[in-house]
């Protein structure tokens, strides 16, 4: 098994070495063979090569059995709306050119985290979301520009039967093996895009009779994500939902610096934290790098079937919370100085 | 002074009853000559005359100083995502027609509802946000359809400069009165409006050197609203980040049920609950109906000026939550019985 490793900008750098790190470790202990190699992407490849995404790396993903990445993203763009080249970019054709249809973004709280989060511990005690995010169609790809003399931007949302129908099958399929509850987000009171979508979901559901299915508009979602979280089970929504819904969900796990992420689909899949380059704490050797491990555990799981292993990795996040040793993000007032870990102890 | 009500579907007949009354009850204490009309919207004006928003309702709207709204909308439609006719198409016409183009959302907590949260009390406390959501612009107002056969479905979302800037303006005034931070949230690092939305508040910075400006990614936002809320002072975003934002936001507050807004722009402005028409518990008496009061009060202070009338009703609100009065969404296990109100005893 060849794994592909992408740091990208900013913590990826930090926290895809510890990922890789515990991937080497697990081989070693389980006798697996796996090799690694390593490309450039975001805006660290911008400066090397011009392109967020060369094409080496573009073949080198395609030939390799699962990529593990970090993020990419830079101050310099964000602060800078008129750039023509950014890294944001490189990730969107990833996703596309892979054919990575279905983000996953599982949201399940480690006991020893019920503390860390801001949401009142009686409340986010059992939660455990799975959300599955379109991740190839939506607002993201559709045609985008300027009009009227550069006075009017536009961005073209746009959904096919064929793109929801294959994300929903896969939350469906999800909510088989979980607590058999599917809740379909959209914003079908406003969006015509939301409409197929909740048009196709309704025509699956019959297939799925032992699921209960349920549509919220995504503004009462966001609300009850954060009221109710317990009332969850599998999430699928679009492209640009899943990205606000899931970041939100972050601070039901406690921390953004321990959720993992899976892009999967038609090849190679993506394993990556949820959480962006960070560049405000990078070099600081403070980021919290479980996210990455956790990458790595899904990725185990998902792309190569090996569960013990990946959750032996889940095993030992358990026990490195047990044992009381954080990460300041997930560090409280309780927490004493030397369990404090910087990134190169936490690996 | 002319008021027209508008109570539309669901518990907006009831939450708006209240409101009015207690407009009624400030105006006599005041020595006030409000005149009163009322007038059908939603799904109640479907079922009258098919029309979501009839032209002698808008033409009343026009008409007024100011409305009272409630709530429109019904699961039928919701259920049916081939409806052609749907309520909420009266209330975006409505806000396109009267040009309300800046919906304020305050989000501020009473004291006594610091146990009502699912966030913790002390993330929560001296929490005290302004949200200006655009109204009547971005994906909610492009063109929008079908193609390939119905098998495919289309949003466009569009900004020009002079609707940013507008709104914008209104937020940089505002929190000039307020905490002097401005944070925009957009999604600059994918969509194009966002990246003109960002030039536009940037450009504008330089004419309020006082404030401080944030610039915030809609997924981070979402995140960090339940993170820390008191890092927010006062917020401008688009319609639908806004829709989305709002929602989640109004947990901050305890519930959702306590939760006023002001939409205004060119003309007579609109003031409604950010609540929606909760098929699910009209009729049965429980719905809280003090964001149509504090509705009520958005409505005396910024359409008519009448800042002391405004402030007695927040005090009276105020005072009945400390005398320990609560509807049930506010209530919690130390609530006696005989404290928790059914709509009609909270009027
Ligand atoms: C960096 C950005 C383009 C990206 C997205 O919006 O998809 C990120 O927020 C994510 O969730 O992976
Ligand atoms: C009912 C719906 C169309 C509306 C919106 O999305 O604007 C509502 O959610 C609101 O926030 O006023």
């Amino acid at each position: 098994k060849h794994i592909l490793i992408v740091p990208g900008d900013g913590i990826g750098q930090e926290v895809t070495e510890v990922g890789k790190a515990v991937l080497v470790k697990i081989a070693e202990k389980f006798g697996h063979e796996f090799t690694y190699d390593e490309a450039l992407m975001g805006h660290v490849a911008i400066e090397a090569t011009g392109n967020p995404l060369p094409d080496e790396t573009l073949e080198k993903m395609r030939n390799s059995d699962a990529i593990l990445f970090g993020a990419v993203g830079h101050p310099k763009y964000d602060n800078d709306p008129t750039a023509k080249v950014r890294p944001e970019q490189g990730l969107l054709k990833m996703r596309k050119e892979l054919g990575l249809y279905a983000n996953l973004r599982p949201i399940k709280l480690f006991d020893e985290l019920l503390g860390a989060s801001s949401i009142r511990p009686e409340i986010l005690k059992g939660s455990d979301i799975l959300f599955f995010r379109e991740l190839t169609g939506d607002i993201y790809f559709g045609e985008k520009g300027r009009k009227n003399d550069n006075n009017t931007a536009y961005d073209i949302a746009e959904y096919s039967r064929y793109e929801v129908k294959r994300i929903a099958r896969k939350a469906f399929e999800a909510a088989r093996t979980r607590g058999k509850r599917l809740c379909s987000v959209d914003k079908a009171n406003v969006l015509e895009t939301s409409r197929l979508w909740r048009e196709v979901v309704q025509a699956l559901a019959p297939e799925y009779p032992d699921i209960t299915v349920e549509h919220q508009f995504v503004d009462a979602a966001a609300m009850m994500l954060i009221k109710d979280p317990k009332r969850f089970d599998v999430v699928v929504t679009a492209n640009l939902f899943g990205d606000i819904l899931t970041d939100e969900a972050s601070q039901i796990a406690g921390s953004m610096g321990m959720l993992a992420s899976a892009s999967v689909g038609d090849s190679t899949g993506v394993y990556e934290p949820i959480h962006g380059s960070a560049h405000d704490i990078t070099g600081k050797g403070v980021a919290n790098p479980l996210a990455s491990v956790l990458s790595a555990a899904l990725l185990l799981d998902i792309s190569f079937g090996l569960k013990e292993e990946s959750e032996a990795i889940i095993s030992a996040v358990d026990k490195l919370l047990k044992d009381g040793f954080r990460t300041r993000d997930i560090a409280d007032a309780t927490t004493p100085a030397d369990k404090i870990l910087n990134t190169q102890q936490a690996g």
